[in-house]
């Protein structure tokens, strides 16, 4: 934590995780990788304040973070909401939208915590660069990260402590960027040119941390990450799809394999099954107030044995009340 | 660093730490008390961003870091250069200046790492509101915060590790900022408004440490950490002032607490001894390009020993040298 970031220490821990960012997402040299501040709320400007310079961009409206991205959207040019899951609840994700023709970018988010829906894989087709927030399930699963142009993640589901963020940048995407007025600091432009995070202080213990997490991803393999997370989700809605007593949220095709959600086809009981699961240790499990209902995160970091004995409690509870 | 902030028990800490603020710089409970994220180069667009609105702000260029907060406030309104000391190479910080009738605010550096110079406390008069970036010196030394409408500093001087940043407001600071267009993430009343750091997930490890850091200066009272760093610094200017083979950069009246910058009288001297120094374990010596010859950077956290060492180092030097 004391350490200069500009030791000759923290630039090779810098280099060494620009490396394994690279190496974990399959992103060629010519990407930029970049661990900036602000978490991805501050991407929300930071995506619109370097694209979209008075053009057109085309949102996926999947839920709550996606609302807030187009928010600060709106500031800087045109957006058109190409598809919103608002009506449905949100309980699933498009795999075709309204495109507009000269859009700059296309925004989507991978992941959606809330909701509990997220998309399989890469949209088939977009308008313009594609942008992902991928905040909540990045490094979760093999993907060709080359193909999006900007991801940006906020390190503290999967991939370390809060406080930093992941930005990679295609070439495509430097390029535009490089012609905003973006504010120095909102600038990815700054960032690039200055290398190795020395424009300002960055957060160097957060940054270390994000090695040695991506470390511990590229030692297992993404392939053996994504068999062990679908393994956990499957065991949650495998048990929700298998009786009436429970109602999984998302829709088959849209269902998120980090934030697994689902309501009890009796709705007086989820108070009783939320007070008695927080008292066995299930912290976190009341479902956002938007959906109601229950909620299981299960990032990357969270073993399967976790997993299990929630799906052994839930099973017990349905049991004595089913 | 896997607690939630939404965790009680990080609620906690944030209440903790906003008190401990609170207490060791002298704030009454209607001044807000926010651990942001982006450093203090994020802090010199949102204070414009925030507060100038189209308005005039004086600013004292005392250097580097100055220069850098000048460039961003000039795309919200007008900027009033009260003061520049680059003509005499930044060696002294004014006492007063020639301020606008009409100024929202005045923007000061308190402490100015490169050049070596600080405000000896606050300014005698001003105009508007009072901004200080007290990256370099905040919390070294008893003064009335309250007094300065907006406090703003990077941690990793003072305060813990970096990646947060403190930012104190007066209930003034508060209102004018409260009319803002800014967007949501660099908007104050965001924060304001979302208590204990809830609006997004914040630097949870960051604010951790910064209490632990506040907690120690407490103990210890600023009286007793600022006559440790007094000491520290006139063991070093002692020197510089007792012999013509030294010449301390900054003027009398002007000179740092936390960074002491100084030159050899034989110029072609400074790479030797920076090299011995180096060698002989104490590190970061070398003086900024702009300023050349040495520093010394002596913030809260560097012990007596450390300095008095040096001084034996230098006198040798200068024995074998002189």
């Amino acid at each position: 934590m004391e350490m200069s970031h500009r030791s000759a220490a923290f630039s090779e821990i810098v280099d060494t995780a620009q490396a394994r960012v690279r190496r974990v997402l399959g992103l060629p040299q010519d990407y930029s990788v970049l661990f900036l501040q602000g978490g991805a709320s501050s991407q929300f400007l930071a995506v619109a304040n370097n694209l979209l310079q008075g053009g057109v961009a085309d949102y996926l409206d999947t839920g709550t973070w996606s609302a807030k991205a187009i928010k600060e959207a709106k500031r800087f040019g045109t957006v058109n909401v190409a598809f919103s899951g608002k009506e449905s609840g949100y309980n699933a994700v498009p795999t075709d939208w309204d495109k507009s023709q000269d859009a700059v970018y296309t925004h989507y988010t991978s992941n959606n915590t809330v909701a509990g829906t997220q998309f399989p894989g890469l949209p088939a087709s977009h308008a313009g660069l594609l942008v992902c927030d991928a905040s909540s399930d990045i490094a979760s699963r093999p993907m060709d990260y080359s193909k999006i142009d900007v991801v940006y993640a906020g390190a503290q589901k999967n991939l370390g402590p809060s406080g930093v963020t992941l930005v990679t940048l295609s070439p495509a995407a430097q390029e535009r960027a490089a012609a905003s007025d973006a504010p120095t600091m909102l600038k990815w432009a700054t960032h690039i040119a200055a290398k190795k995070q020395l424009f300002n202080t960055p957060n160097t213990i957060g940054i270390y941390t994000l090695e040695r997490v991506f470390a511990w991803i590229e030692e297992q393999g993404l392939q053996a990450v994504a068999e062990r997370n679908t393994a956990k989700a499957n065991a949650l809605y495998d048990l929700f799809d298998g009786s009436e007593f429970w109602e999984a949220h998302a829709l088959p095709g849209s269902r998120s394999q980090m934030n697994v959600t689902w309501r009890l086809g009796q709705r007086d009981l989820e108070s009783t099954l939320i007070a008695q699961a927080e008292a066995a240790g299930f912290s976190g499990i009341k479902g956002h107030r938007s959906v109601g209902g229950l909620r299981a995160s299960i990032y990357n970091a969270c073993p399967m044995d976790s997993v299990t004995a929630l799906v052994d409690f839930l099973s017990e509870f349905e049991r004595s009340h089913g």
